[in-house]
């Protein structure tokens, strides 16, 4: 395929984006397949010939979208959002184009730099503390990792060498082995399950902090854990707080957190993946408060706010501190420029060498929706969120199970768990709309995440009036 | 930006990545920016009102098209090739569109199941035993990884915890700790600098061995340093052989290495990032003669099998080592078909927790290239090798570093190595080509790595002319 090939499937595929994001609604949100259904429907082995575009796009209606579950229907309530925006596709497209692989600052100087500018605007828009910035005084700055996950493994794996090193000096009798065995990492119960593998891979032990009532980590618990484990001769070295957890998005209490973390010297990180997007209104940025404490920050713009999947945005106050714990400097990646301290080579920052140029995406977006735009997209999430609530509320059948503050509630209906599985069960096999559940406590709870940036009030209503419908055949078969 | 809206703007965007693809061999390779350079182009803060696509464009040309190493240049011969083609280019479209996260099977079957299929697809490509398909009766299949670094590590990871639980039976005296003290990991002194870092996160010695005169692990140096820390209390469970490293694409010895790590209990991964791309072709599957010893296997289709980044294609022979090392399952993430033993949630295979469409690039690439085409594209990178390798053989001023297998040529001027330092500085600070360097033993040497999607002879043989000319400068210099 060449060039001017390219002009004309390419025109084509954009119409094919648009026509799917157009008809999106009027696709069934989750679909009927069974497992192992598709390897039928593809020869056993790739052609030996070239095959034309408009046989790959006949299979792509025939074999891919029956299996597709369409995350940006406005029927899909599962999970949290993944972002999606026109803005960041025609950046995409422009990224795939340059195709540089940005590990060094050298290997293509515009992917780091624009990197590091858009991390600073996207701290200012958080107003993060100044010490984060690359641009401050200070030693700080950001850079885009691939998801929360391994931006928690990171800021574990600088705290283990952070800790490390810190031993080696004033007790240079222990073995690192040694220290390993007794290093613990702490999160609540209710944190992802992405932190506890952190543990696993970084060969840590990692406990968890009981919530409070409201799904919080809250000081005494924390404090008693790290008290009792102190006092048997371990090591407490890292926590994760975190902003909006993926069961019901609570908040840990990171006033009460944060200056423990300071005071024992443990490497305090924030994982704010979904929550954080709705730190830009300065109505929510409150639930931020306390991050000045924090040796690092994450969160995801590729959830909530309108960048597309890969866009995970990580600061730390210390760059040394990531670098730290990765620096590895073979010949055929150094380069004129890299002692000069002007620049970063962001393969010290990640897990991975190779990366996309995916600033690209931060600045089409920031730039086309502005930043008023982006506050009202979060808004609108967040009073679509209460519309659900309320009609929850209204309904003496049913039960909120925590406090709606962004875009998720979390609801059941009044009674045991086997009901509320039922009602879920009935729920996705309607296919009407998709949903998930988690466990508050030993409760089986219906998570209702306003996803789709094309969701309307129309189809919240819609979604609740099914709901209770399918709640009331339920109840009334109980009866029966 | 609505619908109609990314109509027009998307069809102006393939039209721009056209131009920037046929104009690229014009646009000077390496730029000419000095660090710091972008900030001052740009706003301090994002913009509170939206901006037009047009003024981004604009400044797309302005500001980040200066600051670019254009990689897809047929003048750029550093580090090896990253994957650009337009099949990729379209397929990262639709990927864009569909947006799903397929972390797992209902998350969206048609990502898990077409991933599945696509990785049985290349592994037939490279005649890979079967205990690697998922089709086969076996326990083996193959996964996308984002980089090679990630395989590695991830590799690692399931040979450490494979070993652990093995030795908590054998020796159950033995803590945690005390088993990660013992253990050691081995690769070539050759090996990518991602296999010492996954040693180093994952909390391993990693013992590099020396190779031999052609950059090769054999089974002795190996087999001496096995023994040697088996005497010494420690136990060997990982090696990592490479097929193709970085520096001078030299490939360890399989065939002596494979049953050596087989007896002795230990994971042999296989790292063939860039050489594995040539296996598709008859006349190079000898190289990978032996992988049938390979607990998992490695290599990026986005290298140099046209997929663009990322795609990094994984096997293993037994899925549940992976799976057993990560496996965390909360209730939001399960769903109904999992425990059918049918179906694969593949957030079990790798580290993040996210994963976009990626198999679809695979899909468009394999089918609108065919094998022919990928087999035809792979013999034309390591013609234009030879036919430059054949220019540096016949000048008695320059001699050639390493075998001459696949695309990548190891060159320099006889004599001093800060004589050839001094011709790499040359040729990069004309800007007409771009060379990276490496080590091999204790000579600096220059690479030339056959990379674009469009370099011809024409573009060879001028680069060779030019190389040419400034070494003549430079050693009449010398003279003088």
């Amino acid at each position: 395929m060449n060039a001017s090939e390219f002009r004309k499937k390419g025109k084509e595929m954009v119409d094919y984006v648009a026509d799917y994001m157009e008809g999106i609604e009027k696709r069934q949100v989750y679909p009927d397949v069974e497992p192992g259904y598709l390897r039928p429907l593809i020869p056993a082995t790739a052609p030996q010939e070239p095959e034309t575009f408009e046989a790959i796009m006949n299979d792509v209606e025939k074999i891919i979208m029956p299996g597709v579950t369409h995350w940006h229907s406005p029927h899909f309530f599962a999970y949290f959002p993944t972002a999606s925006s026109y803005p960041a596709m025609l950046a995409d497209m422009l990224c795939g184009a340059i195709g540089c692989i940005g590990f060094s600052w050298a290997a293509s100087p515009a992917c780091t730099e624009l990197e590091t500018v858009m991390m600073d605007w996207l701290g200012k828009m958080l107003e993060l503390p100044e010490t984060f910035l690359a641009e401050s005084a200070g030693e700080g700055g950001g850079v885009i990792q691939g998801s929360a996950s391994e931006a928690t493994l990171v800021a574990l794996l600088a705290a283990r060498t952070r800790v490390t090193r810190q031993l080696q000096i004033t007790s240079p009798e222990l073995s690192q082995a040694a220290i390993m065995e007794k290093l613990v990492a702490y999160s609540s119960d209710q944190a992802h399950s992405s932190v506890e593998r952190a543990g696993l891979i970084g060969g840590v032990k990692l406990k968890a902090i009981p919530s409070d009532g409201n799904f919080a980590m809250r000081a005494c618990a924390l404090k008693e854990a790290l008290e009792r484990d102190k006092a048997s001769g371990l090591i407490p070295f890292f926590v994760v707080a975190t902003l909006g957890t993926t069961s019901c998005c609570s908040f840990d209490n990171l006033l009460e957190v944060g200056p423990i973390c300071n005071q024992e010297n443990v490497w305090l990180h924030i994982d704010a993946a979904y929550a954080g997007s709705a730190f830009i209104c300065p109505e929510f940025r409150h639930l931020l408060n306390g991050v000045e404490f924090a040796d690092s920050f994450n969160f995801n713009p590729h959830k909530w706010l309108l960048v597309n999947f890969d866009c995970s945005a990580m600061w730390v106050k210390k760059r040394s501190s990531l670098t730290g714990a990765f620096k590895l400097d073979p010949l055929y990646l150094k380069h004129s420029h890299q002692d000069s301290g002007l620049i970063t080579d962001y393969r010290h920052w990640q897990l991975p060498l190779g990366r996309r140029f995916r600033s690209l995406k931060m600045w089409f977006v920031f730039r086309m929706y502005g930043v008023k735009g982006l506050q009202a997209y979060i808004r609108k999430h967040v009073q679509l969120s209460h519309e659900f609530e309320s009609l929850v509320r209204r309904d003496p059948c049913f039960e909120i199970c925590a406090e709606v503050t962004l875009g998720l509630v979390c609801f059941r209906l009044k009674g045991s768990n086997k009901l509320n599985e039922a009602l879920l069960e009935k729920i996705n096999n309607a296919r009407k709309i998709h949903l998930v559940p988690c466990h508050l406590k030993d409760k089986f709870v219906l998570r209702f995440a306003i996803c789709s940036r094309t969701v309307e009030s129309v189809h919240i209503q819609q979604a609740w009036k099914h709901i209770k419908e399918l709640a009331t055949q339920l109840l009334q078969t109980e009866k029966e």
